[in-house]
């Protein structure tokens, strides 16, 4: 709401910019204004009207074909969404007590867990400056919570270091940033890098190194209150006679090196799990729910597409009812599909060799995610860890600790597997029972006295294995989006196709919604101009 | 709940072992079952009966009076608490719109803040090892969320840095491990190292750099997609046809080293910082409440004491009341004393020169806490920034980013300051207006476009101006630790002293409780040994 009295908001004047040059002047004008190039997202699309009678088939209703066809209707085009499965949101889901998980060759798990509780098989995070995914959850009234992703407290466990004993993560990070310090200060001291750093930068850099490393009067990483301050004491601080604290000992550099704690220090810099992070509450489904609510009478669930034509006027998607068998036939001006590409690949599609080849040239990745419901917090009580991952070079990768309901009694689920590479295929090619035996044992490690105690069920979702995508999320290699990127989003003819594969934040949210706004953004420019 | 079938919990375990070999015991036990030292607390206090009719005075309803006073009730001692103020939680409590302010001399703030929205002046972050403060916080249902300590897309700002425009924390921090990196990366490989570091030793830690650091093959820091995956893009990943990011500029080690950044790197590894930290949904004064709703029965506000005797029967407490202006006298077996050391030091007090000179001996920080309302979230919607704090060099110290209703429409509550030291000071010295002048102008550095605009009130609550404590915190020192610590907490007759001042955890809520539970423990010993 703008007077002529009031200053325009950011806001507002991107908004204006962006009525009068479009998505990218409004880009250039964010920067401009100081703000760091966060995301491409500068606001819902603004398509103007459509062509009265225009019509789209969407094909997918996860998050890139539900916020195609949200954004197609608000511009005046007439959408019909065909999605193979039983509910919507695509990999954006959460499975709960009483659900089925089947998988390919009709092995079936049924949920047990408690009411409230779920594993978020596939997107379970959302980074800060995911802007359009924020966008819609707000719209949309999904309430978010923040997720633990960077917790001090947290183990690190490596079979072949220390014996094979986790260790906390803050105790190898802060003797990481120890030794690298004292050993970068006596480098320094030494004259050994005075012909790349100045002087001055010399003095500051020691004192740097001084501070951040902990270091003593003689640049040593040492045991001493001020080290244990940061990496924890051997007697905490306590009140009254007995409060003085006592320090902790030290891990050597090379115990240190043997645990690989860079990997996760390295991990929590990475820009797309950096705090803060966010998941909705009640489950990750409530996003997919929340677009649904919006689009969900265009949708026809349980629908199967075998085969997808085109001609200078149109697209027609042949179909089959999978409740009925009842076979059929969608019409539409323009096509966005979102079908993952390992399915699409096996579809009858009618699109040239290029975008044929690009379909068949990007590989997915195979995570499996396994949740444990356990009788009680014992991570919080016990350990005090809340949120965030416990790291493993087991096969299961880590374990992670529920960002909900912290602090109350009752069962609750723990991811007890994100296992990716190797340790993914090894997980996929077990039983479901053997799966969750696999990751009590491997979990264990952690929590030796409570883990299988505490155990009450488990479920396990193997993506490759799942027959509605058969992997869980695209991997572009450096080579392949040079020589097939293009090729896979350009139109061909009346199809575009979208969803995360089709974006460079893959198997991220965010990389589907930003994907299905570009390509609708430009259909709308085609359907204008013919 | 044991049966004969079912292996001991940890925490049953433990209690066995406490009821037989004490606290000390129990220490020793949790340390051997394989648990980080975290803390002192080791469960509420087991005090066994009291004597039939045994009395104890606690002066100050803060969480050092109020968990004796919960605690010694429970043992079967008579307890009555004096208050000097007219609501209980002593430091911590929060203050909402209607709320005065009063400062020494009367000068008076009356606050304007929306419904629902808080200042907690005093403690506002929970450390996830702070158990005993956990324990009482589930034991009275005071709910908590998560504090958002450590947000990498805060900004860092200081005067003489980047010509005073502030800087991003995540750039800055990668940039800063990323010339760390290559600089000892390169000391290593010139073998300027090779005396102190093995050969397995330094192929491992170049390894590690290169990952950590983000270094190329050449181990320099260097511009890359890859460093930016770590520290931002000039463009952000995107989807569709104009998904591909570009790599973002770095800054020199010069420029690195003039944000000082490294002090906010170490500052979120100190041990009472790192993440997960927590506050109470609704305001700090939720702690202060539940214990109050416990002993609430037993406390006399707006009580002055104006003397504490005692001779070899018991203690006497002279007070007035501030509402009625009505004298009297409180009479008890024993005394448990939480008057911060400010104040106390200027009570008629009858206990021997060692305590009065360890009373005399700690100076107390000086802390100014400002709380802004602004119109909207505007650092959410326009910078990405959900919780944290966004650090400077003037006098304001930091603003912090409120945790509480995320995401949510109308005037929310920012910590415009949270000045110590000469800031501090200076801000102290000011009338209310002109902090709040000062926090807007200094402030307005981060967010330069909204700051004034979305302004619409502030409150300060400038410590040493106080005048029921007169400054925030103890601080002591490692001298007037080791020549005045015991005779501060060690009973003096019938008297022992309480609160952060008498821990090791000086400004923190847990100091205090842990202060508490000390000396009731000690109290009983000595009351059940008379």
């Amino acid at each position: 709401m703008m007077s002529d009295l009031t200053p325009p908001t950011r806001r507002e004047l991107l908004s204006m910019i962006g009525k009068i040059g479009g998505g990218v002047a409004m880009y250039q004008a964010m920067t401009a204004l100081g703000h760091a190039a966060e995301t491409q997202f500068v606001g819902p699309p603004k398509l103007g009207g459509a062509r009265p009678g225009s019509t789209v088939l969407v094909l997918g209703a996860g998050l890139a074909g539900m916020v195609a066809a949200y954004e197609l209707t608000k511009a005046g085009y007439k959408v019909q969404v065909l999605e193979y499965q039983d509910r919507p949101g695509g990999r954006n889901y959460s499975v709960r007590g009483g659900d089925k998980i089947v998988e390919v060759g009709g092995v079936t798990q049924t949920v047990g867990f408690a009411p409230g509780n779920y594993l978020n098989p596939g997107p379970w995070r959302i980074p800060h400056h995911h802007r359009s995914l924020l966008h819609y959850c707000k719209l949309f009234g999904v309430e978010l919570e923040p997720f633990i992703q960077n917790n001090h407290n947290v183990f690190v466990h490596k079979a072949n270091a220390f014996g094979g004993k986790p260790q906390r993560y803050k105790e190898l990070a802060v003797d990481f940033k120890g030794h690298v310090s004292e050993l970068l200060g006596k480098s320094l001291s030494a004259g050994a890098l005075d012909a790349k750093v100045s002087k001055e930068d010399k003095e500051k850099l020691i004192e740097a190194l001084r501070e951040w490393g902990a270091l003593d009067g003689n640049l040593s990483y040492a045991s001493s209150l001020t080290v244990s301050s940061q990496r924890g004491y051997d007697q905490a601080p306590g009140g009254g006679v007995n409060g003085a604290p006592t320090p902790s000992k030290l891990n050597g550099l090379s115990d240190v090196l043997s645990s690989g704690v860079w990997t996760q220090m390295a991990f929590y810099f990475n820009y797309v799990m950096q705090t803060t992070m966010f998941q909705p509450k009640g489950g990750m489904d409530m996003i997919g729910k929340g677009f649904y609510r919006e689009v969900g009478k265009m949708v026809r669930l349980n629908t199967k597409v075998t085969k997808l034509a085109q001609d200078d006027k149109g697209v027609t998607a042949s179909w089959q009812d999978l409740k009925t068998g009842q076979m059929g036939e969608s019409k539409a001006d323009w096509c966005v599909c979102t079908i993952p590409l390992p399915v699409l690949s096996q579809l009858d599609l009618q699109v040239g060799p290029k975008m044929k080849a690009a379909i068949k040239a990007v590989p997915y990745a195979n995570q499996v995610k396994i949740g444990l419901e356990m009788k009680s917090r014992f991570w919080e009580e016990n350990y005090s860890i809340y949120g965030g991952h416990s790291f493993t070079d087991q096969a299961i990768g880590l374990i992670s600790y529920p960002n909900n309901n912290m602090f109350k009694d009752g069962p609750a689920v723990l991811l007890g597997a994100f296992a990716s590479g190797a340790g993914a295929y090894q997980l996929a090619g077990m039983t479901p029972e053997q799966r969750i035996e696999a990751a009590l044992a491997q979990g264990s490690v952690f929590h030796p006295a409570e883990y299988r105690r505490e155990f009450l069920n488990g479920a396990s979702v193997p993506w490759p294995r799942m027959p509605w995508i058969l992997g869980c999320t695209s991997r572009w290699s450096d080579a392949s989006r040079a020589e097939h990127y293009q090729n896979l989003v350009a139109f061909d003819g009346r199809i575009a196709l979208a969803g995360e594969h089709a974006s460079y934040y893959g198997g991220w949210m965010e990389g589907s919604l930003l994907s299905g706004l570009d390509a609708i953004e430009r259909l709308h420019q085609k359907a204008m101009a013919t």
